[in-house]
């Protein structure tokens, strides 16, 4: 085994990312060092590099938190994962254990918490290291870059999804569908909810009628609002994975009095929330990202059972750089995966 | 008794109201007809005699939804009250009691509801009608007088409090201490919560004091948000009956992270909500509008139990325009209730 | 139309039941008068004509509650249903709209509730009156025998999911294949639940992995608690329908920590619940009884969808002694339904 | 600082505890030593030292985990408690932060849990140790004496009302005035419940009223079940804190349509459940036990807001076996605490 390993690096935000050769870690106590097989590319990864949020990630940072790889190494103590095992790393890369959050059940809110791919190094080189506590169990069998959005994207929308509150054969509004929303389809079918798929290209309402969406609604053809209405009788639930501030008015005039919008992206700037409907009809707006350990596991059991197929497309690491172009212009169809 | 009665009547939007005669209703099926003694003035009134709400009251209309008196006969087949006992109105006048929400509990979003003192009219005169299944029962030996806010001011912060899913122990906080906000304050201590109150105005943070409130802040004096945290480490829930669109996005601040800010007013505009910070900290944001007739009950028990005690000032029929006025002019300390 | 119709009709309890011509009703205000197609037979009806639970019916009866029929008549006031429309009664003939249970979408605990085929007249004869706000809406283009059975048994077993708080990925033990059994295998499958079923007759084991069943448990040839223990690592719910006190025992056994245990049936007796493992695991055991007016609209609109298909066999009304002495007798597959 | 300490033993099941000197432990990574202050009895010390539950302690063992200290020395990376620091250890120890009861914040349902006084030494003795990231934070200005019964005793029945799902204004019934029960009541009025208490000795039920019960019930001088549902129209909830087998039966029967039945104790043996009422009246029966960190954390802020106050005798640590003997005998007033 070599001791350096290649790794897209970025060392100032907004700059293109170098491939760089690093040192191989070795895992500390409670560590895991994993060789890759395969990292999704998110959105988040591309904010990472820009450096565009209001907390900024470590510099030099190897992003990346869909990472699928094996087991090499373990630290000190580790008894949870073997070597030989395939792991992946995730969003929440650990997070206090203690404080209300941890012990509610909200690790996601853990003001402690730590990032795959934006405080620790990710997935985005060869290798890396995961928190066994946190890190992802893959599967047994799973297809190492079709799992690898599940990850992130999908634990994501799975959680978004159960933030709904939609319950089995109730109406399910998806918006957006994209990277997250394609899977968004597959989760809401998967758990019983009736969906409705809004996107402004047919190609990807026709994606969504494939995995089970009942209704479809091109929101440049029609009025979405009107048009979800007439379908449904109204939404008891949307989850917005679109960033367009336009789908977040429109999801308040889909939704059914007393129902819940579930916002799963992280653009900047406001919405223009009303307030009179808001209280006139009840409705709820909830903020969920992505989701913590047991989300992740059940997410990945859909997976499993054979119910959950992202839409992938492989690519190598030195074409990062590309791969942000055509995801900064909406260029990319379902999700990239990078193949190590 | 006479065959006319005294009421304060809407003839055109924005005109002031007249004091005119109208002839005593008689009560159909499943309606008694009540003598008034005392009724509250809510800003909805206001509203209603404007006509500035999207969906515009019947004319001419006598407003009033808070009314409380002694029943004095009865429509056809009502059992479930008696000549001389005391009962109110309600803005849910009534409602369908067959669709999904009156099914469900959720009987104040249905879409065939009547509303007192909007879609019939209300208990601005000496006598009004109600639908026997869906009027106030008054607890015995109430003050007519100071029960009379806890028929919509009362159930409206009851219900929106039980809609932040704060729990005993929890803080809230109370955005705003006016007409809503000072009777919030005492359901909020009488639920077991930890209170915090917001508003610019001393004398009003001071009631909030006396009432239980822990935590005053004046939001002229300093900056809310920074207070709340500081004092509470960020609140569970906020109530927002403040109608001032700054509160909303203070309301924000305010909030520990997996947080509900629930929306008891009905302010126009919109109010800009920051995505991010909804997403990144897990909040929920939700409109709450009156209550059903089991949150009416339960608020008049509370009330019973000598819990609560709405502000109240007691005026003539005959000063209704100077009351609007006033109303208009954020003039009122606590709640306007007509004596007649 | 003839002034009379057949019926079969409990004079005495325990005596057979004798098919009688009684007088056509008129509706009342409210009321439909139905000309029944079809009426499946359930263990209630066998209750009703032994007289056998604490509460006793109305005598003579006319039981039965899952009846499906063409609308012939209205009575004064009826606008919610219309002459020729396909409509069922229900367990819940009616409720009082007004109690705490009714305003809180638990019309079924209804301390004033009528219930059809016990305390009114039922589905067991060619006319039945329905109170038009309670009566079942039977989906379009639905087979009246195989609807039927949906309007007790579905919804019952529906709602007893509900209850388990069993989500979408979770596993739920259905302990009982039969009457009941056999239609909740469908809706857990329906409602994305991992479905386990439980049973000592391999045709209705066989019957449940036709409809979805991953796990299936014949307790005669093994110990069920320790079978599903490792075939599911303990399950989140268990609905039991079985009526053999033995399966609530078992069903202890077979819950994951922080499981849910429904009884939906209503065996005579005690279940001696043991108390330490109760505690100890966390268990929350709870019993559910039909469904309101919306369960029952959701459980026909996953029937409307295709997604429930209750195993029939139909028989004549003249059949009622021989088809309860079957019952009586365990000997019925599927449901009974009675054909007009 | 000595190198041993003085602590009550349990040799061998079933005989009485001796007084031995023992080496003070050094603590290990993420561990603190703790010198003693106080130490309530508990219960589950009796069945600890009798080994009559089902799962056996180790051996020797010395019992308590209601202990109250102050840290002497930190282990390895020890960073969330410091030197001087009062706290406290808890019957749940530890757990293990990863499975899915840890992740979903149930804890207390981890199945690898170690449980302090039982599976690891305890608080009868001058010095324990604690895993600091489960140890008690006391807070500050507690009396050390009266705050120990809070750390099991409190968080219990805390959680247990927690469980009971009663919201403020609505009724409770507190089965049982013992050492959990007057603890119960104090924590349902801090909650805004409404309290009804039962017990067969007067002096206990005017401790419950002294502490805010509304009703008191002398099940040796009047039916239980008709005098509560008398008193209070069926309760919302019931804890049962007593553990004589007649207390379950009673409290079904107290119990209003749709409520909740908690039991808190861990008697040995059956309840016999009666499963045509419970599916009838639609009730939840539910076992809870101990509370998980963020329970402990808010029964001790309940505390330190001065609603809180145990009964407690403080008596020597020699007297153990005479306290246990008065406990077995049902003589014990409140709960005994060991001064150090």
């Amino acid at each position: 085994m070599s001791s350096t390993f290649k790794a897209a690096v970025v060392h100032t935000f907004g700059d293109e990312l170098t491939v760089d050769e690093l040192e191989i870690p070795t895992p500390g106590p409670g560590q895991a060092l994993v060789k890759l097989i395969s990292s999704g590319v998110c959105h988040t990864d591309l904010h990472a590099a820009q450096g565009d949020w209001p907390v900024k990630p470590k510099l030099p940072l190897v992003p990346g938190h869909e990472g699928v790889g094996t087991v090499v190494a373990l630290g000190e103590g580790v008894t949870d994962v073997a070597i030989g095992e395939v792991i992946g790393n995730a969003w929440l890369w650990s997070a206090c254990g203690t404080c209300e959050y941890c012990r509610t059940g909200w690790e996601t809110l853990c003001e402690s918490q730590q990032n795959g791919g934006y405080g620790v190094d990710g997935s985005f080189g060869e290798y890396m290291l995961v928190d066994t506590k946190f890190a992802a169990r893959v599967p047994e069998g799973a297809d190492p870059y079709e799992v690898a959005p599940v990850l992130c994207a999908g634990v994501t929308v799975y959680k978004g999804l159960k933030q709904t509150e939609v319950r089995p054969g109730e109406w399910v509004v998806i918006s957006g569908i994209g990277g997250l929303g394609h899977i968004a389809v597959q989760y809401a079918v998967a758990m019983g909810m009736r969906v409705a798929a809004v996107d402004v290209a047919d190609e990807k309402l026709a994606l969504a009628k494939k995995h089970g969406a009942e209704v479809t609604v091109n929101a440049f053809a029609e009025d979405p609002a009107e048009a979800i209405q007439k379908a449904t009788g109204g939404a008891h639930g949307v989850l917005v994975t679109a960033v367009h501030p336009a789908a977040f008015g429109q999801a308040i005039g889909m939704t059914r009095r007393g129902g819940t919008i579930v916002f799963n992206g992280l653009p900047p700037g406001d919405f223009p929330a009303p307030i009179f409907d808001i209280v006139l009809k009840g409705l709820t707006i909830r903020g969920s990202i992505v989701g913590t350990r047991q989300d992740l596991e059940e997410a990945l059991d859909f997976y499993a059972r054979g119910l959950i197929h992202p839409t992938f497309h492989t690519r190598d690491l030195e074409e990062i750089n590309q791969v942000f172009d055509e995801m900064h212009h909406a260029k990319i169809d379902g999700r990239v995966v990078i193949k190590y």
